[in-house]
């Protein structure tokens, strides 16, 4: 089924979980890089392909899908035997997209407010103040993750490397540019070292240098 | 497996996707209202059930889940007779993922920023400066949802009902606390008086009224 996966990707941004769930998943896929800097997302062929003007976007035979928990989880399906999610469990992939979700949400939400704060006010003086307070909320989402969601488990979901695993990779990428120190997340810390170590991740963060 | 399901929830808030979602499951569960107005989300009792101190909650027999669109695939999951979802179709799956994705870090996103703009700037004018441009954001956001994910189907995923559905008439019920009237987006108004018809939905919201 994935012979002909596209994946439109950015450098820097979320897309990275995805680009790194296709290597782990071993997918045939081409990845298109946008040049956001150049307003590529605003390009009328790329809105044609995703209107939201966002990236990830991946085309598939069966047509294009956005979102990055929604594309963790279609790689995840349409790669059963690299067991990326806990498929064949109701309640343990639940709690997969319980995470993803809450990356989607909460975390990605916190970290937007200081490089796209415009998005939510257009007095210049709010957007600083939404991002002073960027720091904040990125702390308590870590520690969340750090105490309730990671605890001693070496992946997010247990024994298993899931897609959640490069997914909060990419978010504690993040942590350095909003002024926050990994390392005052121990387990945090601990799993991004795991992750980076990673072939698949290696080779995805190869493609996106 | 739903017989030891209880929803924790608070009226007006996203958990009501949840709730119709039940009701349309036809599970057996029970439903705990939590007065937020009065902080019960905080309360030590039930940051032991979730620490986020947030709705919707719904504890399993495996386990607590949150995050809405996690629940919502949960629910259609260990209710697949039912059909609210296309459980059998990982890009259909993906889709439906997308969508719920969608309303959960961009239109609750959006429409948060008035109620719960607080979380994103301490100082009071920055907050005025977020509320101020909620409606402009709920307005970009639905004019997708009419053209994009809408269209001209009966059901978000077409002619099968599914818990997007639920969700959305949830999310568009916030339109009017927004300062947007639902009628600009004659689709989706379409759609929200066709979910709030079904004895599911009507049950759901006699109960959470």
């Amino acid at each position: 089924m994935s012979q002909d996966l596209t994946l439109y990707y950015a450098p820097g941004t979320c897309a990275q979980a995805v680009l790194i769930a296709l290597h782990e998943a071993g997918a045939a896929f081409q990845a298109q890089r946008l040049n956001m800097a150049e307003g590529a997302q605003r390009t009328p062929a790329y809105l044609a392909i995703n209107p939201k003007g966002r990236v990830p976007a991946l085309v598939t035979p069966q047509g294009v899908l956005t979102e990055t928990a929604a594309l963790l989880l279609y790689v995840a399906q349409t790669h059963p035997d690299k067991q990326l999610a806990p498929l064949g469990d109701p309640f343990q992939l639940a709690r997969l997209q319980e995470f993803n979700s809450y990356l989607a949400s909460t975390v990605h939400i916190s970290h937007a407010h200081r490089p796209r704060a415009a998005r939510w006010a257009d007095d210049e003086a709010a957007q600083k103040a939404m991002q002073a307070k960027v720091p904040h909320n990125m702390r308590d989402a870590f520690a969340l993750i750090e105490q309730h969601y990671l605890g001693d488990k070496t992946w997010v979901m247990g024994e298993q490397y899931t897609v959640a695993d490069g997914y909060l990779f990419t978010m504690a990428g993040w942590l350095k540019s909003d002024s926050v120190d990994i390392n005052e997340f121990p387990r945090v810390a601990a799993h991004y070292a795991r992750v980076a170590a990673r072939p698949a991740v290696q080779a995805a963060l190869a493609q996106s240098a």
